[in-house]
């Protein structure tokens, strides 16, 4: 089944990036690996709409394909979703439509091929007891079972959504909504991020492992829940707590019921990469602020790698802050060696090939008169394919540096993620078949070196924890997945939320 | 749940009509019956999409607010729907991913509580043997009940619209598609036409009454169907024959195979409102023109009902036909006493409600020279609340014509519609409340005349039917309805194809 | 200088046509000639604005390009122009911003090397004198040599607009605003209506032969003029008198002066193409309604040409008033022998050529069973290329019609318009080569009529006046143009208001 | 005469700002300075549209609200202007006309009293010789007066731009292109960078006192001219040196020909704000890099007031670099205190007050976890009218700061710009009525600094010039304007490009 755009301008489009994934694949101009969601919820407080268009533009950078947001007034269901950032979907008659107390909110990204605007979230639903709405930060494992399975007994499917799958695991269910909604997320296996809302209900969830951020503040009495707390400061909120692991929080007329839906105990597995890479530097995750974090990532690789050179820059803008951090502990002077044009997003025009050859930039330039006749250590969070970051090299050698030195906060890129971020196939990623040594002659630099795995751990505060891991999901780096993530002989990976 | 527009533009739209309905309900400027839908097919065909893209437009009469089409190219389904009309909602880029030879289509109208894109069609789901989509145009009338019973049984719908109730039949079926669809249709009451498509076969059927028309011709070895036959003419396919109620047609690689899902035998009851109104004019129902039709209503009009008068013209577009026969019957000249200004469709801005007292007239003009000093006969095909009859009578007036005589050339319009057309509720229709002299008053008419069943009858060639209603549906007129219209206490009537 | 297209989107737009003129040119659909632009003034109303839009709505078929206005609030101008309908043109906030008791606006089309946005009217310019704006209608023959002095002057010009040397004219002149208005309108020779503004004055004005309608009319006290009075009757104005050729009304603090800025006298030379195809049924030229007028054509047509036919049919729109004067002048019955789709307009999908020959028709279609075995009288206006009438007459063929025999309300059509209208060159004329009978052949029609120069000025009235010509510029049928029409060796034929 | 926006969806949108410069005035989120506008040009490249594409989107933050470039063939202008960035103004097929080898193109920012398209840039005339494009960055001083003395001569003005009186001063003169241009300049008084383009030259020219920066590069033979370096640097081309004050640069089929239109000796006088705060930090200025330079600035900010606090933070964008260069002087820590939201732009939605009130940040938040506890110098480069200062602040308090140092890399800002720049009126330059101390306490910082103007110009390498302002126009602090800026009793201050 194919692609469905209903908006038609949409089409003459070429998604050339976007501010923190800017392109995508071989072609890109980019190889950045894709974000994967951002979900927003609030719970009886009179501008939900309203804060929930806030709270999911502070999160924007987790998902620009689409943005949609249902709000309930206790009696009936408002929604809206469509394709482009929170500002293009949502205008000011649409948000005087969304009216009601309740409501959860949706930005997504997802693979080409899913592109369509019926995938938008939130899903809303009749079912037997009202209205439904569900929005998902993830990836589930095991969906194409379930919704075989599903399929075999009759139900019908709109979306290629996992999240239409957990909604018929709801409504197939004998129970009343909240067992209803445990027995379904002990069916499914991944890493998730959900919100679930009826017509005077809302439900927040996070898988065993609690794999993707779930947070929670509160607003002049308001509940408040979103993939990142800069959504809560956006917004004013107050930082209550990180959703556990395998918890289940039910918000309806009596007020908050803490629960859980898993059986048994399962280790803490936090997406490493929302530390080095997704989230933005002023979330904190874990009571750790993200800045800080990547630049004492940038501390450790200066203590594991102290590189004789006249200048430390970092590729914008998520490595900025672990390239401060290098500096400061070497001395090194920290300086602008590429600056990234802001005005980027959607555009029609792509320099042609040739004209690429003669070094039309539109993204990134280097800053000629810093890196001319300099030796230049420069700081990126990973390398996934090598075509960016050997673009990145060669274009600080044509501004003149003499040497380019290449830290990655990060150990080498091996596997792809079954949790919700959009990895290549393992054979395209560069780290999972060459050596360190032939990836630095691949991106063309005068010396690679990878953050160790201890490192790491050390910088986002992991090494407190009795876990060897810190409480992380490695697995792209190390491959020890926290579930089983291949069903009937087949692996889902990427993000289809 | 509340409105869904995924196009924001629209909101902003005050729609004030379009060409055969402007505006609508007690503030409109006119209150003319709203159309129904309208559906198109074409089975193994090269240019299926082409072929549906000028099909659907012919029947674009039939439904401005919506407008989709799905193709499959053998294996995989590729749709497309959007909110607006045929030529705004598909470009070319659109259209060159519509890649296929099985197709089918749908224009829509809606009452505006539904008006929201999740409800265009067609609907596409997948379910257990594959991809499966639905286009429909008519009413079920227990369609709320069913769905009740499918909710409870653990299903969840994503639209309003009764097809998405189909849909869930067929999947729940055990049996095989074209068995499945049989069940189906055998558990609904209405009136409609259903085209069904998978990945390899199309199912067009129609109701045990056939209600709403369907037709089907040929083109190049291709099967195509249609609402009406205009659109088949505008293709260039030759007219085989209308579907007959009760009957389904299967088309798969074994070619066309004739077969009926209804138990027992139905009289035939065909809306006679296609006839007096909503069927564009150069279409056949029943291998009789529409204009032709038309005229001779005008034709029995006369002869019921000679009006000693100076000129006749007829309310555009829909009643020039009729006026033309009443001009001819009684050697009365048929004049153009009024005009429509084409460039309608939706507008952004009204006239205040001082200028429109002061008389400024965006669609409807009458022409001073020619009804002033003069006896006027006006032709029109029906009155639903009255409103749009006095507003004319009155614009004549004071153009100048000294009398109006109002001619309709249907009978009195008493008992709303359960099958497809939006009526308002009974209470509104004045002819349901009020005398006909009464009427006469209220619109402000010299002399008011209906035309007579027989007269209807005997112009559309019913009279050669065995059937004392020439195998029409005239439930609006005399309140037979030829289903049960009552489930559970519920009445459903309107439109929620 | 070439195109410049400030909507974006219009450049993907395929032209295909409009209303009363579909298409153009070899490719069109339509070989029908184009408008030439509509223009309309409002003196000293609250609703000046409003007005404006309701009457360039009701004058939207004589330029669908581009639509504009200008208001003076008495001391500021506030304008909006745009390319698209009046409907697309302006919306709410627009209208909201153009407060004012003073306006000029027009709807334009043109030729499309012209067809930019700094082409469309009102020009609004600043001068010594304070604000200046214009909108005509019309084609001024020596433009070019008046714009060759005035560059020599040192002027330089932002559009290729006629009226843009008009404005020159009158700032370079030392004389008060109607003195200077009066010089320019005596140094320009050609067709014109021409609507000038300041920010306290309002200026109408008539070629000396009066070759462009232009009417004037009262709304409350406050004046209105416009291309038609079908705008007037919109509104609900009292139609007062046509502007006479030569005339120069002027309208300011002190009222109306009805002042004259040509020396000499002129015949008056109205456009015959107004009465025959461009202007609308509903309005009225000269005291005499048009739809009347045609019907006399149509009367005429049969006492020069009785043909022993079955049915009489008009092509739509502009020749139905016409067919049914035939009909009812010779008997034969009139007949909706083919049907426009009413939804055309701009749309980006055209059949492709097989589809066409397939006989893909989306504009307009015969009724099989009207012609079906019929000798059919199709009337017509006129015949420009001969394309459109053997599409016409081929298409009536293919639907079944025995004969087709082809009536034109008007003489051959053989001499370009210097006065605004839009035709091709003198050798795409069919007329101008070929004699009655070629063209006949060439159109495929069993025989075919041209209306007599007697018989045109009969059915417009003109026969009671002194002139030959009955007050009509026939120049287009006659090669007789009333003013000079080759200036320094260049004819410059065509509209460039 | 009012505005005029030809896109209509403009209408609706609140501009609540853009990458530098969000917001504006008393309302603004920011009452930050807003910059003039910028210019590109490229002489015979093959590529000349795409090259002043990318161009225009390296100078994107020199203005935002409308783009347009014209491109010559040779024979003829192709031009395109639109409202919005260059990214929404051009599309593949506006830019696939753009055909030719000489190219200028503008970005334009404007007060929103000129806010209409057709101010846009470059402007185009047909003048005597053929057709002429002009841009401009910068303000005319004396262009009223010229104006009202064009306009008594005979002139009209389409637009408020002082660009189209240069136009008409050269139309006017009897002299060749060169020639008249050189004229033209010698009447006009202010600070400007100019191009002016026909159908086979192309002009270059700067003010005598070189107020606005304009640059030169070649690209395989081609010339290119630029606001600033760093659109050079994106399109691959290789800087070759600054225009120099009174310098036109004529290229034509005979090459370069570097020529002066001003007689005298005047003083160099480049804005310092270029490199306080317009210039790209990528961009160099008198062959300083802007990076470094503002670097300095908080060397030098550091070596003139070392305050003891925990934490340095920069207000992004523009004051990172200086942030960096004090925390490096001082060795106190440079962090990430504050972030600003990537998705700005326009945008349909604010914050009601209410929400504002609880906190609402759409645009800059403080990073709690970063300033919490801390004393932190805040650098910014300047105090405008103090509101935005106030803001940061207390938005630094409200994280937890417990101490606010602001200290300002430039002296304070108390004369309004006549040169291009928009600045309020004196009256509300918050540092020409109060002390420091007095701004201290309204913006409720603990101390506050500014630069000195040793500090300034040393920062800016202008210490090695002979001239005591380092080469710099300083008027905004020092009241001491390079030019005459009053005629005629009236000043002309702001941008009028």
């Amino acid at each position: 089944m194919s692609d469905e755009l209903s908006q038609p301008q949409l089409r003459q489009t070429f998604w050339t990036g976007d501010y923190y994934n800017e392109g995508s694949g071989k072609d890109g101009l980019f190889d950045k690996l894709k974000e994967e969601c951002g979900v927003f919820g609030v719970y009886r407080h009179p501008d939900a709409a309203s804060l929930s268009y806030y709270g999911l533009h502070a999160l924007q950078h987790r998902g620009e394909e689409s943005a949609g947001m249902c709000v309930s007034d206790g009696g009936e269901f408002h929604y809206h979703r469509g394709m482009g950032l929170v500002k293009e979907v949502f205008d000011k008659d649409i948000m005087a439509s969304l009216v009601g107390d309740i409501a959860i909110g949706h930005v997504r990204y997802s693979t080409s091929g899913d592109s369509k605007l019926t995938n938008a979230q939130p899903l809303v639903f009749k079912y037997r007891d009202g209205d439904l709405a569900v929005a998902t930060n993830g990836n589930i494992v095991n969906a194409l079972q379930i919704r075989r399975e599903l399929e075999q007994s009759g139900s019908i499917f709109q979306t290629t959504s996992d999240t239409e799958v957990v909604a018929h695991l709801i409504a197939r269910s004998p129970k009343d909504l909240v067992e209803a909604t445990k027995d379904a997320f002990n069916q499914i296996v991944g890493g998730f991020a959900f919100l679930v809302m009826t017509n005077d209900k809302l439900i927040a969830a996070s898988d065993p492992h609690g794999l993707r951020p779930l947070t929670m503040g509160r607003l002049n009495g308001a509940y408040i829940f979103a993939s990142e707390t800069c959504a809560l400061e956006t917004i004013g909120a107050e930082l209550i707590r990180d959703i556990e692991p395998g918890e289940l929080l039910v918000l309806d007329k009596d007020g908050l019921r803490e629960e859980r839906f898993d059986h048994g105990k399962h280790r803490k597995a936090l997406c490493a990469m929302e530390y080095i890479y997704f989230a933005r530097p002023d979330s904190d995750l874990n009571g750790s602020n993200l800045h800080m974090a990547r630049k004492r990532m940038g501390n450790q690789m200066a203590m594991e790698c102290f590189i004789d050179a006249d200048v430390v820059t970092g590729v914008p803008d998520s490595s900025i802050s672990a390239a401060i951090g290098y500096a400061e502990q070497t001395g090194i002077p920290y300086e602008l060696g590429m600056i990234k044009n802001k005005y980027t997003g959607r555009t029609f025009i792509q320099p042609s090939q040739e004209l690429r050859e003669q070094g039309v930039k539109m993204k990134l330039s280097a800053v000629r008169r810093v890196v001319e006749g300099k030796r230049v250590v420069m700081i990126d969070d990973s390398i996934v394919r090598g075509t960016t970051s050997r673009r990145i090299v060669n274009m600080l050698r044509d501004a003149g540096a003499t040497e380019v030195h290449v830290c990655i906060t990060s150990p080498p890129f091996k596997n792809p993620c079954f949790y919700g971020i959009d990895t290549p196939d393992r054979k395209e990623l560069i780290a999972s078949s060459k050596t360190i040594e032939e990836i630095r002659q691949e991106i063309n630099a005068d010396s690679l070196h990878f953050l160790s795995f201890e490192g790491l751990i050390e910088a986002v505060g992991g090494h407190n924890s009795s876990d060897p891991k810190g409480g992380l999901c490695l697995a792209c780096f190390d491959n020890e997945y926290p579930t089983q993530v291949n069903f009937n002989g087949e692996e889902k990976f990427g993000c289809s939320c």
